[in-house]
Formats: structure tokens, C-alpha cells, sequence
């Protein structure tokens, strides 16, 4: 698929993690036949080959993109990575530990000098610096900031109060301002005399002497128009401005919406702080929708795929203990109606139904609701249309779902009764998922909880517990 | 949050969803007055009151960016949705269908005469027509070939033949091409006689004469260096280069890896076709991401929140019958044992709670895997590394939530044996859980199925009636 124009003499292996993979076992096969002489000298020519092994396998790795390098670390197993990392050159240690997640990246800090992190903190600027203090020592943080001129120190101070998921944890200082009184021209020959402009720079901010933001020059309208005109000429002036305290799944939304590269951060003064860019914004994007699946499955955090046994029974005990709480509760539930089981047994058989079918049943309704919540494209009104829609795609699941399952039951067991307690139970526990599965997300998020978590461990333990109460006690009633 | 400086006159709502909302009842409201009224005419008084508000309402829809009124679009009822609808001007109309979801934007296209529709082109690029065109009626998209000019119309159908989730679906075609013996200074000459640039170029395209890709010249090169030196002296030459029948998830990739603005797509003989640009991988991504979420609840599809009761029962049957069909074959599990249970009915009240556990620990063990098969993570070696891994993790999580569980059971049955088999029965079905976890995505896999849709429904499957048989089994070998 992806590929550059670099020739890199070797097997054409199609990814770097196959690349690495072989020339690694390709050293370690050298290395496990020297061992095994059990000699601690080698003959020149082994030792030869093991040098050659590992020149290559540095060499190659070290022509890779930071971010390659990143995910061929995330795929290794713990061994084999803090070999790899050992061979990456000094000048990419920074942008790498960026590119991983942060459970590996825990692992590869753990492994280094302070004096090392330090030294790959200084090829990076100071907001890329902020996203990797919350992982790095205090005193590596300490020694990181005596090392800084004053101003990049501020920025740094500044970068790093922002709390993870505002705009400012997403913000860069990487702007590029204008004034505009002057002609494209003068802008024209002041970015001929810069090394290199940043990445991402779509726009230039246009700012008056105490840098509150006038509007933006895009580079677009630079280049198009005739040098001779003043910026003030085609700046745009109607621009999306972000503050850094805004949340950051709002300025996602914004970069999404209307399809930005990059855009400014302004403080309440709307003087200009920094920008956002479009590829911090697809890495926000991404790290969300994974966290969200995650949280789904009750996994509370990103977990290294090689962690420790006991790192990731820590990471999944959470939602064990709380299933193992509400699978209790739908024990005790049926344990009050084992005086009915004792009679007709077949309730036993048939109860995990009613209970199954209503949890996917109200997940279907959650995940509506809660992606619609996210949207913001819920309000009072359209609340109640959604109860009564939820209830009426229930009702009418219910009668087909019930019909059948009342139906099989009869074919089964050969109890009429039975089949049409299993039928009304089983639309009754529909109609119980669907309210429920509108107002639980509603209800944590009036009461400003984030209702993707926790809505489906909820649903699920009201349809069990449910489920069995609604079955069981229509058997008790009308079948004993 | 994000703000612009527009003024509106409006009152100042936070949000254009808000705003509509506030219009729309406003203008509803004097309507309602006059109908009450049952009177054909209207006083003078009365119907400029309410032509006011329609004005006030189209003025305030038609100045929002397209984007916003397909969300507002998005968030309304039906009723209300045809209705501000039929207020969109006409240039827009192609624009807002783009950005809408594919369940709303087929309301809106229904609603909409062929030649409305055959408008609504005219203000679009051939490859956002190709994305509409899908949800048009035949005799539109044959009369919009029609109006196209022969290049176009070549364009337009090559975009159409690109099936979704390809490369091609995501490309369009506003590529700007240079060569790369001209100086600067002429490419800065020839793209201040355009009128505008395309959104997104960060790179022009340095082509041969018969279109073959040489390299790019970044937009940042042109502008910092010397208009006097040659494109062939600045142009990169190692890039990222796509193929229309590339998957499109392996761009979005690349764009994530590598931070990239726009990419080229070339064809097997390196000429070039077009490129694929950040904003349409965003909304790859994020769509991407929602389907994911939507199967793990058994929402085949993406649904319109106010989608008419019986279309959403379609879109969520199917999940539905292969959970009752899993169901009911737990249930013949339960029934095989219904003898044992009749003797000692406490199994009943106990068994959804060996179920319940190993179906989330066996969830949580699929998620870390499809996400890992997805990146690309896990081959032949770290497969086996996974297996032992996450059976160590159930082991672990067995032995703890075993004791527990088989202490509580003691607790509450006064019964050491059932405890003993409570516990056991608990470790056998997590390791069941973390075997199959891992097997399942892989197996999947193997046979070319997207690991991510029916892993979840199948290990659920197999750990509720495998969970069912280990807890009942021993049980009825050891207890009875």
C-alpha cells in the first residue's frame, strides 16, 4: 500500500514491524549459537557476523519514521522492545516516546537514565514536551525546565496546567504572526528568510501590537493574490476561535465540521495563546474512539498488549467486581422464586432468554441514545419523542420476539400457559429495557456524568435482575 | 466555545441547533393561532407576522455553514426537518446532502423532485457527486452525466467505479501540477493567476509530461526559499503514495502516522489520479469508529435518531435473532440438566453468575485483540504470546473471583461443596473465556471476516452455555 521511493536494500518486506521482526530473529540466532559455545570469547568471525547483525538492524531502524518506530515498539513483546529502544539514536527518543500509547511509553521511560530523558526532551518544542510530562520523574521535569530559556519555560508552565481533554492540552506555539498594515509582498519576503515555516501552517494570525487577533491570512490567499495588496485586504476576520479551557471534543467537532488544517487558540482578551492542528485533532479523535470501545468492554484503560499478567488483571478488575455485584443481585432475585423452579423446573431453562434478549435489547436503545447525547442533538423535546419511539420499536419487537419465543416454548414443553407467560415476560422486559435505555443516559448525563460509562453495565443489570423478577413472578402467578 | 464573529441580531443562543429550535417554534406558534382560527383568510396583521418569522428563520438557516443545518437537519423530527429543508437555498442543497448521515440524507433525497436533485450537482466536484450518488434515483444521476463536460463526466464515472472503503472513494481530484524544471518564482507567478487554490493544498504535484508523479513541492519550500531556484531542487521526492484500490484504512494510517495534510494516489504506472485530502479521512475515521460502536450493540447500521418505528425494528432485528437463537441454545444446555437443578434448585439461582462473569472477561480479552488485529500488531509468534498471556490473566482473575464467589456461595448456601464447585466452575469457564478471546478474532481473521463484527456475539455464546454446562456438570458430578 504506503510506500516512499527509499530503497533500503533489503528483502522487500512489506511493513517495518516484518522488517524488524526478521533481522531481529536473524541477531538473536547469531547471539543463541555464540551462548551456546558457553565460551566467553568469540571467534572473530562470529563476533563479525553478530556486529554486521546488529549495524543492520540499527541502521534500519534508525531510517524509519519516529511514528513507525513507535508502533513496531508497541507490537514487540517487553524484551525485544527494550531491545530496540536500546538501538534508537538519541535525536528520535523524544518523538517516539510522543507516538506511543501511554502504557508502553511507561515501559520504555522505566528503562531510561534521567540524563537520557533529558537529552530527548531538547528536540522537542515545549508543548510536545507537556504531553510527556505527566510520565516523566520530577526531577527529569525539574532538570527539563532549568534547561529552557525564560520564554519556553512560560510556555511550557503554561502547557502543562492545562488539564488533559481541554483545548490547551491539544494547543501549540508554533504561530506564525502578521500585521495588517503591511503588504503580501513584505509577508511574502519575511517567510523567505524563515528556514522552514511550521507544520500544519495553513494560515497565518493576523495580530495588532498587543496580539489580540485580527483575523487570519490564509496561505491560500497569499499566494493568490497580488503582492502589492495589504493583508487587511483578504484576511478573513470570521474565524473559529478556540479558548484553551474549552473541551476538546468541541474543537474536534469544529476541525470536523468545517474541515480545518489548523486553527487559533485565543485567551478572554482574544489575545492569541497558540493553535490547534488538524493532525493533534485526528490523534484526540482516535484515542477517544478506542478509550470508547474499550470502556465498553470494561477494559479502563489502554492496555499494553504485552503487559504483565498482573498489570492487566488490574486493568480489567473493576468491571469483574462490579458484573460479579449485579450478577449477585439477579442470583438473589431468582433465589427468591426457587420455591416456584422447585415446581417447574423448566423455568430455570428458559429464564436466561428473557433476561439475554432484554439486555441486547436496551443496548441497542443506549447506544442511540448515548451517540446522540454526544452530538448534542438531544433536547426536552425530542427526549419525549425518543422515549416513545424506543417504546414503540420495543412494543412491536415484543410481539414478534414474544410470539416466537412464546411459540417455541409451546413446541418445547407442550404448556400453553407456559408459552404465554414466556411471551408477556418477554415483551414486558423489552419495554423495560427501552425506558430505561433512554432515561439511564439521560439521567447520568443531567447529573453531569459521561453516560458511555457505565449506561451498559446499568442496562444490563435492570434487564437481568428484571428479567427474571418479570418471568418468575408471572410463572408464580398464573402457572403454580 | 468555538465562535466566530459574525454578528446575527439574534439573541445570542450557543448553539445554531438552539437557534433553529427557537425560530422554528416561534413561527409554528403563529401558525397554530391562525389555524385555530379554522378561517381561510388570514388578517393582514397575522400573515405578516408570519411571513416575518419565515424570513427570519430562512435568513438565519441559510447564512450557517452546511455543515451545521445537515446537524440541525440531523437533530429535527421528520416534520420539522422537511420543513427547514424546503428553506435551504438551492446552492446549498448538494452541500448539505454531502454532509448529512446516509439514513437522513435518504429523507431529505425522497423528499426532492428529479430536478432538484440534478440542481443540487451543479455546485459539487465529479467526486462529491460520486459520494451522492448511491442515494439517487437512476434518472438523475444519468441526467447529470448528461450536463457534464466530457472530462468530468470520465472523472465522475472512474470515482463511481471505486468501491466504499477504498482509497478511490476517498480521493478527489483538485490536484495542482507543476514540473519540476521551472523556478519558483514561475509556479508563484502561475498560481497567483488562479482565483483560488482547493482546500487542503499543502503540496503541489511535480509531474512529467505524461503525468507521471516525480515528487511534491511543499507549500512551506515555495515560500521560504529562493524564487530564483528550480523545483527540482526542492521538491521531496520520498512520499507517501496511494493507489485507488488500496483499503482505505491503511490511509488513514498513514495520514494518523505521519501527520500528513493531503497524500497523492497514483495508478501501477505511477501516474497520477488524484489525492486524498485530512478532512475526508476525518470523516472516514470517525464514521469508522461509530460503526464500531453500533455492532457491538447489533445496530447494523447507522440510524436516524428519528428513524419511523419499523425502520429501526429492521436495523436491529438481526442481532436480535442470533441472540435467540444463542439463547435458546443455553437454554437446551440448562434443560439437559433440569433433573439435577429439580434436586438442588440453589444451581439455578447460582448459574447466570458463572455465565455473566466469563462472558466479560472473555469480552474484554476480544476487545484488546480486535484491536490489536486491526493495527496490525499480532503475528505467529505474538499470537502464542497472547493465548499464554491472557490465560494467565483468567487464571489469575479465576482464582481470585473463584474464591470469592465460591465464599459468598458458602455464605449463603452453607454448603462447602457448592462453594468448591462454585469456584471451579468460575476459573474453568474464565480460561474457556480467554482461550476463546484469543482463537476467535484469529480465526475470523484467518478466514478473511472482519474480527470486530460477531467476535463479541460468539464469545458470549460460548460462555454462557459453556458456563451453564462446566457449572451444571460438575455439579451434578460432585453434589448429587
Amino acid at each position: 500500500m504506503t510506500e516512499t521511493n527509499s530503497d533500503t536494500d533489503q528483502e522487500n518486506l512489506t511493513s517495518p514491524l516484518q522488517q524488524i521482526t526478521f533481522l531481529l530473529r536473524k541477531y538473536k540466532l547469531v547471539e543463541g549459537l555464540v551462548n551456546l559455545q558457553e565460551s566467553p570469547d568469540l571467534s572473530l568471525s562470529e563476533s563479525t557476523v553478530l556486529k554486521q547483525n546488529l549495524t543492520e538492524l540499527t541502521d534500519y531502524l534508525n531510517q524509519l519514521h519516529p511514528a513507525d518506530i513507535a508502533f513496531v515498539l508497541e507490537a514487540l513483546p517487553l524484551e525485544d522492545r527494550l531491545l530496540i529502544w536500546s538501538l534508537v539514536k538519541a535525536e528520535l527518543d523524544g518523538e517516539v516516546l510522543l507516538e506511543t500509547s501511554d502504557s508502553v511509553r511507561a515501559t520504555l521511560i522505566t528503562d531510561m537514565a534521567s540524563q537520557e530523558l533529558v537529552a530527548a526532551t531538547e528536540f522537542l518544542n515545549t508543548d510536545e514536551i507537556a504531553d510527556l510530562a505527566p510520565d516523566l520523574p520530577q526531577e527529569v521535569i525539574e532538570d527539563v525546565f532549568r534547561s529552557l530559556p525564560v520564554e519556553e519555560r512560560e510556555q511550557l508552565r503554561a502547557a502543562m496546567s492545562y488539564p488533559e481533554g481541554s483545548v490547551g492540552a491539544l494547543m501549540d506555539f508554533n504561530v506564525i504572526t502578521v500585521r495588517e498594515d503591511v503588504r503580501l509582498e513584505v509577508v511574502l519576503r519575511y517567510l523567505r528568510r524563515l528556514d522552514a515555516m511550521p507544520d500544519h501552517t495553513d494560515q497565518l494570525f493576523v495580530v495588532d501590537r498587543d496580539e489580540h487577533l485580527k483575523g487570519v491570512l490564509l496561505i491560500n490567499q497569499l499566494l493568490v493574490n497580488d503582492p502589492d495588496i495589504q493583508v487587511a485586504e483578504v484576511m478573513t476576520s470570521e474565524i473559529i476561535r478556540l479558548h484553551p479551557g474549552d473541551v476538546a471534543q468541541q474543537a474536534a467537532n469544529a476541525f470536523e465540521r468545517y474541515d480545518l488544517v489548523s486553527a487559533s487558540v485565543v485567551d478572554e482578551y482574544d489575545k492569541l495563546l497558540g493553535r490547534v492542528t488538524v493532525n493533534t485533532v485526528i490523534d484526540f479523535i482516535r484515542t477517544k474512539a478506542e478509550n470508547e470501545v474499550l470502556n465498553l468492554a470494561g477494559l479502563s484503560a489502554e492496555e499494553d498488549l504485552f503487559a504483565p499478567i498482573l498489570k492487566s488483571v488490574k486493568n480489567r478488575w473493576i468491571w469483574l467486581a462490579i458484573n460479579l455485584v449485579t450478577a449477585f443481585i439477579a442470583s438473589r432475585v431468582i433465589g427468591f422464586f426457587e420455591e416456584s423452579i422447585e415446581k417447574l423446573v423448566a423455568l430455570a431453562a428458559l429464564m436466561p432468554i428473557i433476561a439475554g434478549i432484554g439486555g441486547n435489547s436496551g443496548n441497542q436503545t443506549i447506544t442511540m441514545i448515548v451517540r446522540a447525547l454526544a452530538l448534542d442533538q438531544i433536547n426536552i423535546d425530542s427526549a419525549w419523542k425518543l422515549i416513545f419511539k424506543e417504546i414503540g420499536v420495543s412494543a412491536v419487537n415484543g410481539l414478534i420476539w414474544g410470539s416466537l419465543v412464546g411459540l417455541l416454548t409451546f413446541i418445547i414443553y407442550q404448556s400453553y400457559s407456559l408459552g404465554l407467560v414466556m411471551g408477556v415476560a418477554m415483551v414486558l422486559n423489552l419495554l423495560l429495557a427501552a425506558m430505561l435505555g433512554v432515561l439511564i443516559p439521560l439521567t447520568l448525563r443531567k447529573f453531569g456524568h459521561d453516560p458511555a460509562i457505565g449506561s451498559s453495565v446499568m442496562i444490563t443489570a435492570v434487564t437481568d435482575s428484571g428479567g427474571f423478577f418479570i418471568f418468575l413472578g408471572l410463572a408464580t402467578i398464573f402457572l403454580l
